[in-house]
C-alpha cells in the first residue's frame, strides 16, 4: 500500500498491518522495518529478517490485549544494525532500536512496547527496559509540541 | 527550563532557544543536542561541542530568514557519534544526524534544514543533501498520521 503521508510504498500484511484491540491506545506504535536484513556477512536474505520479525510480532500480538499498534515500514536508515524498529506516539519521544533478533526477542519487544505505551512522554527508564534491549537504542527524537 | 512535554530539563539560551521569523513554518524543527561531546579521546569538554553548535546555528540563523525552528534538547542517545541533531516536523519523517562538526558544518546544516522544511514528508533526496551530511544519517522515524 502507499503511505498516505509519505506516498512511499509501505510493505505490509494486508489484513493485519495494524493490530487494534479494544484497549489500544492510539498514542503508541511499534514500527518494524520489514526491509531489514540482520547484520551478517551473508547479505540480504529472503524473507528479510525484518519481515520475519514483523510476522512474529503480529502473530504474538494476535493472542494478547496489546496497548500499541504494529506497523510495517520500509528502511529506518539503520541498516548496519538491523533488525530495526521505531517506537513513537503523540507527545512521546520516539526511539529507534537496532540489533533485534527476530527469533528470540519477541517477548522482550512486546514488553518494551507495552511499557512505552504506558508512559506519557515515551521515556521508559533504562532499568525497566528488558535487558536484551538496553544497549540497543540507536537514537531518539523529541516529540513535537 | 523544563520541557512542557517531557518534564525534563532542556538546556537552552533563554532568549533564543527557538528562532522564529515571519516566514517560519511551524512544521520543521532542528533539535540540537547541547549535551553532546564530539567523539574524541579527550572525554567531555566544556562548553560541550553541542552547545557550541547550537550557539553558532542561532547566531547564523539570526541574520537569515530561516524556515525552521532551532531548539536545544538534551541527549539524542547517539553519544558515540556526536555532535547530534534531529530534524522533525508535523507529518514528516524525523531524521537523526550525527558526527556534526560544530566549526565547519553550519552552512551545510542550515541548507539541509531549509530543504527539509520545504518538503511535505521530510524526505530530502540523498543527492540533494549537502555532501558532508549524506553519510551521517543515524536513523529515521516515521511520522504519526
Amino acid at each position: 500500500m502507499l503511505d498516505p503521508i509519505t506516498g512511499k510504498l509501505v510493505l505490509c500484511a494486508p489484513a493485519n498491518t495494524i493490530i487494534m484491540t479494544d484497549t489500544m491506545s492510539p498514542k503508541a506504535r511499534l514500527n518494524i522495518c520489514t526491509t531489514c536484513t540482520a547484520s551478517s556477512t551473508e547479505g540480504a536474505t529472503e524473507p528479510r529478517h525484518g519481515r520475519i520479525l514483523f510476522d512474529k510480532m503480529v502473530e504474538n500480538g494476535a493472542t494478547l490485549d496489546i496497548p500499541f499498534e504494529i506497523r510495517a515500514v520500509e528502511c529506518l536508515t539503520n541498516c548496519k544494525s538491523g533488525c530495526s524498529v521505531a517506537l513513537n506516539g503523540k507527545g512521546k519521544w520516539g526511539y529507534v532500536y537496532g540489533n533485534i533478533d527476530p527469533e528470540n526477542m519477541i517477548a522482550d519487544l512486546q514488553e518494551l512496547a507495552t511499557k512505552y505505551a504506558e508512559t506519557d512522554d515515551g521515556i521508559v527508564p533504562w532499568r525497566e527496559r528488558p535487558e536484551s534491549l538496553r544497549r540497543n537504542v540507536i537514537a531518539r527524537i523529541p516529540p513535537l509540541d
